[in-house]
């Protein structure tokens, strides 16, 4: 669908008029090329995660007739101790909860801190979906900025947050699309801003493992209303089972069960996320590869006179091609390989692939006219 | 969690004041009792769907690693085509939205089309999670009722339409908890109101498959401004795989597309659901012993000198006996048999399960003390 005029909708139809602008989010979806464009971990599926996947659902799917445990008590201890293995804290399933996709952890954050009459802010560039669903929710959203290097200036963003008093905050930490890092100090800075004014923070890691900073989840004991976003969609190379989760203290949890959809969370998600943490390690073989893949192909951007800039995540944003992002992203695609225009002119956004995938992404970086 | 009272939550966290009251919606879930209280279908998965299902997730295992199919086209035309086939209509993909249950559904519609400042109607006692969102969504909820035999009076129900100009209108048929259908002429002079108020009708047909009405999917030509909600969880025995869907005007569907979170359905869901769909007979094939047990079980309430209401869905609401519902509810539990105390004084809900399990709820209600 393309980009809507808002009166292009039936007149019969009563959308609100803050989305008779809107057109639906996402990249292209092109299986047939070499997707480099949404972050999603190269590495398939191992013979061993497979089988137990299968194994735990053969043993459920006798009873799908019933329901899921609402509750999903058995997945939520085990990411606390993903989380507690981690980064040596001491979380219960309590301080944890889990949705289909970190989008819907956020959404519900939302529906129960933000909506009409409530402000959220966000530094931006950041992740798109954030102002979306403050859209979609009726939140106003205030846009902090990062500066050229897409960092954020932590004593500004302190000031603006005692000045607007936002019911959230929103800080994504390595940032999407630049793969900048926020260090733990300036959280905390960040942190007690928001709890003078009575805010949630929501530190987004949706990339964290992928980082050699520590995790804000070791704030959340300090900072009850830090509140610490996750995914299994990357480093876990799980993005087609959907399974994000929250960090956080337990009466932040306690409102996200007044909130949620009753039985949000099916069966199958549920059992085929506990195998995933049982066979974390063997999942997660991969990411000294991608790591080290991401430093190679940023050496060979910047031996190829273009500017990425350093990241913590398992993408690189680059600058310094000669065309426009729109020309440089259709040469790339027409070279096979679909990577991100992330709306910020003068930049594209690569995922790091497989060696072969990323040697594909410089080959046509290199065919590139400059 | 027990009932909150409004002044327990932490004064740093900033809850919305409309959820400040509110308890976590949801049924005990207490396996070890035959469990006839959350309008499940007792019937396990056969082996041959079961079989089909693990070969659909062991196609796809290996490529988790990837989000799955944003648009879900595959299954949405297939959704279409079970349509089609049981209501002789004629839609297409375009015509449906899918969600993680149907209360997924109800929620997107409620994002869309109500919120701040919109008001929705509904006629109750009917399904509880409608005014729920409602609040959640911070859209007004205006209450229409059914008289003593939980019909809707259209009449009134079209001029209140008329008169309070609703975005969105709930009418549920077959109705839960009382298990009553509304005809299709009677949606029909509904649908005439809530058009002349450019008002949404959500027709939630949760329970069809299990009545004799003809579905109101047939009014959406005439109507584009009626929606049909329906789920698996019901007819298809599917309740663990959470998979809900609209029949819709594609237009209706483009502003789902516009409010729904990027892939916000997994690849296991997917692939699940349209197994079933391709199943359907076989998953279906106990709906007519079901539907023979309803009228079973209602025939033996008389006979215990109860008084259950008739019912198109595969549950009954009954009333006649001598203690408070509360402790008719604990004393059939007590045998062995969880039923559903729906909130209404005077009244139970009992699913039709298994005939064994049921003459196991009519031996619990042959004990009781009259």
């Amino acid at each position: 669908m393309e980009n809507h005029d808002s009166n292009k909708w039936p007149t019969w139809l009563p959308l609100r008029n803050n989305l008779r602008s809107s057109s639906p989010y996402g990249a292209p979806q092109r299986p047939e090329l070499i997707s480099l464009n949404t972050n999603e971990n190269p590495n398939s599926l191992p013979a061993e995660v497979r089988d137990a996947m299968m194994d735990a659902i053969a043993s459920i799917a006798e009873g799908l007739n019933r329901y899921p445990d609402r509750d999903a008590l058995a997945l939520r201890s085990a990411l606390a101790g993903y989380i507690n293995n981690a980064s040596e804290t001491s979380f219960e399933g309590r301080n944890i909860w889990a949705a289909n996709g970190s989008n819907e952890i956020l959404q519900t954050l939302f529906l129960a801190f933000g909506g009409a009459g409530r402000t959220a802010i966000g530094f931006t560039p950041s992740y798109s979906v954030h102002p979306m669903i403050a859209n979609i929710t009726g939140t106003a959203w205030i846009v902090g900025s990062r500066n050229s290097e897409f960092e954020i200036d932590v004593h500004g963003a302190a000031a603006g947050i005692r000045e607007v008093k936002p019911a959230l905050v929103f800080l994504t930490t390595p940032n999407n699309p630049s793969g900048t890092p926020t260090p733990l100090a300036e959280i905390e800075e960040i942190a007690r801003a928001a709890g003078d004014v009575r805010a949630l923070l929501v530190v987004d890691e949706a990339y964290a493992e992928f980082s050699d900073e520590e995790s804000a989840v070791t704030l959340i004991r300090r900072y009850p209303h830090l509140v610490v976003s996750r995914t299994m969609s990357k480093a876990f190379a799980f993005a087609g089972v959907r399974l994000g989760y929250l960090v956080a203290n337990p009466a932040v949890i306690d409102a996200l069960l007044v909130t949620r959809l009753p039985y949000h969370l099916s069966a199958l998600t549920q059992a085929a996320a506990q195998v995933a943490i049982e066979h974390a390690g063997a999942l997660q073989a991969g990411l000294a590869e991608i790591k080290l893949e991401r430093e190679r192909v940023r050496a060979a951007l910047i031996l190829a006179g273009l500017k990425p800039l350093p990241s913590a995540a398992n993408f690189i944003l680059f600058s310094g091609f000669a065309a426009s992002s729109k020309e440089t992203w259709q040469a790339i695609v027409d070279r096979g390989v679909l990577i991100r225009d992330v709306g910020l002119e003068g930049y594209l956004r690569v995922t790091i692939g497989t060696p072969v995938e990323n040697d594909e992404f410089l080959a046509a970086i290199h065919a590139l006219e400059s």
